[in-house]
């Protein structure tokens, strides 16, 4: 038999089957974010916003946490102190500013976290444990009664993201002993002699401990996290009150859990969690709760905008295909995504898992922070009116200004022999490829244009697959490797145009992606968008706010709206914008939804009414969201 | 620190929790059909009425397929001749007679099938090909242009299932060589040195490819199947003019297949045979693709009845949640949903995959076939009205009778130390346990009551354990060895009561499963069951037919319909009704489901209206149905 008929065998050993690779070799990693030299015209203002005017807007936040530290630490404070959760508030924002040390280094900043992590060193107890509003309202550690409340696994979880962070941007070790001695105490806690099972009701450190084993290399955090994930389900804490357990990821054993529900952070943070422990153990039990966990929210529970969790009771996830456009969808959950689709594109390698992250991020993560750097929305609905950004601060803006400098992160992953290629960011990675370090240099003008050109750099030819994304709002596109057209055998079923040659210094890539206006309609059992698009071009859901059209708050769309795109440098930091003709011959203007709320006051709606729409009962095959066109 | 506080290390190496048991150790085996003695008041009639019934009546719609093969193999014939896939129903009702003579001896049934394996043997094609429909018509062999009407692959597929079980059921060789050189021609045209690559567009080759290869030990036929599923989704078959590929499961490569979609016994045919797949390569890929089909199918798709495919238009599945009372649901959808299920549970090792075999076996499979044996349904609604059982010979009624008559293997699995109870189905089962040889006698009068008898049977004193399946509908229940009962911790996340020990011969296990009517919600999704009810007792769904309420089609049940049940051995070959009072006054009679349509023309309904119910906007947490009680 001629091995012509065997091509699929070819693919198990080759680069495109996703799944198959999985088992043959170590999962792609992000790369570091101080590999990440963003410079492009889209996200460095952004970048530069965080930097700029997030953190230094954020230290008046952090003084409640300072001043509690402060107690701990057996200083003598007045005013008021933080709450049981607030102190992750403070992990969250040093997180933040490890980020920014990583790509701006800045003396000053640096100086001012190292007196935290002296605070930090003095409140931590002679036992690791580090949690000042507890020992400062002497309640009982990691307190299996008040699961929801306490907050423990919460808090700890973002000190040994944020020390980690600070460990790779600065090189200081200070911090992440801190966080190794409090993560030793609750190893010790739960493991040790007189250790008894439980777990932390707001799931966060599970996947902390697993990146401080891979930083570490220390088994015993591994098995802690293990621990968290496998309790779960069981009965071995007490329910605080009434709440359901399936909002704690509690209601059933892991490898029971069909979908995944309860309070989205919280729920979100769980499936990360697992899909680590996927990616660092590869076991298969727990590769199939993640896709479990992935399916469920992102095929029938995630708004266009990449948002999720519509209740506000429970701050919850709803059933299948509940997705009201004035939901609650908090910006926490948004981020929350962005994280799980990053570990899920390291355990499936397909473009499918990195099209959410691009989704989430550009949309529903750029929504929730305003422009400015120092507003931004706790909440993201898709229809609202005349609401402004509001001022308070509570959990999301260090969520959203940690996730949005990790920018870097998202875009580029190396395994041993190939680079992939997720964000389209401007800028130079510098990627370890084996033994191998190569330099890819990226220049677009994305998301307001398709065309993105790469430049390898190397000292010497390198041999590795270059993976680009095609994106799922992209129907075509074109690659030339030095100007020549590659053929389209190279497009993976996994999604990627997959390059493997020998590169060498100065070789170039470009990619075009048309970029069309597109109207996407939803599955027909998402009521709310029923009869209704939503206008979207490249990664970018489009908006209408009242302000740009006479305070109309949404056209109807006729057959041919007469689409036209527009940049427009002036507008909302520059944006391109998009115009045409409403069904009753007023023109309109749509403005990408992560623009909203910039302005005044006004209206805003993602999804508007289109005239001659039909239900559409083809089979949808598993999709949530497809493009429309009028009688196709 | 203490080993205790590892616990669930334990598990990791135990036998409870399923996934994890997977990698270690090769997967259950049904027991073989012939190793499964049925002495059970309610399968030994239907066993009886396949025998008896069934076969001597399905003999009359053979004589086109003989004449077909009469005329392949050179003799001269008139009348009419068979359809492309008619050919397939030979093969079922072979497959019947081997189960039947597997156990039930028969010389003179042996004797006819030896007749038509003379006659298979002349007809099939010097290169082995076999389809006489093909031969007679002088049509292309495994034509591409071709792929919905050949039903080349469905034919050979039935043929090599037959054959399997012809000769484990008789020990002779004849029928499965001719199958072998069959399946042989299969690999030669695709697989070899002039092959390309294609496949059958109804699936079900897959599947029989897997289990050859396991009886033969020959690589080719996995590599056939594996091949007739990878290249779904690539364009390697000219689809048959407008009808989605989709519909043949070609629309994606499997691995991006999220849903189960299309023609919905292809649909199961397909995700069977990758679960197949799955058992024997062990591969992750296959697993989770397994796995997503049956969540697919079975959280989203599946009637409580456990009917699916809806649709009359493509006899397909719909959307999720799609599950109209008037719908589609072909017998041998259900049928096919039996196998997967069979095969789910040996991937997984959960209850809740043998809840699923449970549910479809009791309710759709057995309301498929007449109580009487020779007539049948080809579509099952949940509601209906004067429709009478039809007697015509589509694909279905070989297809009832070859699922029926596999009871014994559907009940009962093993590993090297494991025996699985997953259907409590009175008799004897010869188990293979390692190099033990073990017999379980089961004394029951289940699905009426639920006390279920097991007495180990073994020369010598045998270590394994008995895992006994607690069923979905089961509330509480309690186990017993030799008189004592087991405490909780014996009941695995797996949904088994799981005993280890070192068994005797004369050791006695009690199984009492409290069986009271209890009414049952679907998931607010599923619009057509809004408002209502439906009542179950046991595994079995009942309904309520017009001729036993007085001519009226369905009651409203008030808060409490004081249900009473009441064992009628005189009605319809003996059922337990239930009784109750509606919320009008009037008293109502329920029977079970399958039990429908074996008298005069009546109305029929199996979810009923249900006063003051109220939507339930609790978490569903992954449940298409759940018990319902007023107010909880």
């Amino acid at each position: 038999m001629a091995c012509k008929n065997f091509w699929w065998l070819g693919l198990v050993g080759g680069l495109s089957l996703a799944g198959m690779a999985v088992a043959a070799e170590p999962p792609p990693q992000p790369i570091p974010v101080r590999q990440a030299e963003i410079n492009d015209s889209f996200w460095s203002p952004r970048l530069q916003a965080m930097r700029e005017r997030a953190i230094p807007h954020g230290w008046q936040y952090m003084q409640w946490e300072l001043r509690a530290l402060r107690k701990a630490g057996g200083q003598t404070v007045t005013g008021d102190l933080n709450g049981t959760w607030g102190e992750a508030n403070l992990h969250k924002f040093l997180e933040t500013v490890a980020y920014s040390l990583a790509q701006h280094p800045d003396p000053e900043l640096e100086r001012q976290v190292d007196g935290i992590v002296d605070l930090l060193k003095a409140a931590q107890q002679p036992d690791g444990y580090l949690h000042a509003y507890i020992t400062n309202n002497r309640k009982p550690q990691w307190d299996p009664a008040f699961l929801d409340g306490s907050h423990d696994g919460y808090v700890l979880g973002h000190m040994i993201e944020a020390a980690i962070e600070y460990h790779a941007a600065t090189g200081k070790r200070a911090f992440l002993d801190i966080a190794c001695r409090a993560a030793d105490q609750a190893c010790n806690h739960f493991l040790g002699p007189k250790g008894k099972p439980g777990f932390c009701g707001h799931a966060e450190l599970e996947m902390a401990l697993v990146e401080l084993h891979r930083v570490t290399g220390q088994a015993r955090y591994l098995e802690l996290a293990r621990a968290f994930v496998e309790w779960r389900g069981r009965g071995k804490v007490t329910p605080a009150g009434p709440t359901p357990r399936a909002y704690f990821q509690d209601a059933e054993p892991v490898r029971q859990q069909r979908t995944l529900e309860g309070h989205a952070v919280r729920a979100l943070f769980f499936a990360t969690g697992v899909a680590d422990l996927a990616l660092v153990t590869g076991e298969a039990d727990y590769r199939l709760a993640a896709n479990r966990f992935w399916d469920s929210t992102t095929l029938r529970r995630m708004t266009i905008t990449g948002s999720v969790g519509p209740r506000k009771e429970h701050e919850a996830f709803g059933e299948d295909y509940e997705l009201p456009n004035n939901g609650y969808y908090e910006s926490c959950a948004a981020c929350g995504l962005a994280d799980f689709a990053l570990r899920m594109f390291c355990l499936e390698r397909t473009a499918r898992n990195a099209d959410v992250l691009e989704r989430v991020l550009y949309n529903a993560v750029l929504h929730g922070m305003a422009l400015s750097g120092t507003n931004s929305y706790y909440q993201n609905p898709l229809t609202d009116r005349n609401n402004a950004r509001y001022n308070s601060w509570v959990c999301c803006p260090p969520n959203l200004s940690r996730t949005i400098l990790q920018a870097g992160r998202y875009a580029v992953a190396t395994t041993a022999r190939e680079l992939y290629v997720n964000l389209f960011i401007g800028g130079r990675y510098e990627c370890q490829i084996g033994k191998t370090t190569v330099t890819l240099a990226v220049a677009t003008r994305y998301p307001w244009e398709g065309r993105i050109q790469f430049t390898v750099q190397t000292k010497q030819p390198a041999t590795f697959a270059l993976n680009l994304r095609r994106p799922e709002w992209c129907g075509a596109g074109e690659v030339r490797v030095n100007g020549q057209p590659v053929d389209s055998s190279t497009l993976t079923d996994s999604g990627y145009w997959s390059l493997p040659r020998q590169w060498r210094d100065g070789d170039q890539v470009e990619l075009n992606l048309p970029m069309p206006v597109e109207r996407w309609a939803a599955h027909p059992n998402a009521g709310d968008c029923r009869g209704k698009v939503a206008v979207q071009r490249g990664p970018l859901v489009y908006a209408f706010e009242g302000l740009d059209n006479a305070g109309r708050p949404a056209p109807t769309l006729g057959a041919d709206p007469a689409f036209g795109v527009e940049h427009r440098p002036d507008l909302l930091g520059g944006i391109t914008v998009i115009k045409g003709v409403a069904a009753d011959g007023q023109p309109f203007v749509a403005i990408p939804f992560y623009a909203l709320a910039n302005r005044q006051k006004s209206t805003q709606e993602v999804w508007v009414n289109q005239s001659g729409m039909t239900p559409d009962d083809r089979w949808w095959e598993g999709n949530l969201y497809r493009r429309w066109q009028l009688g196709k």
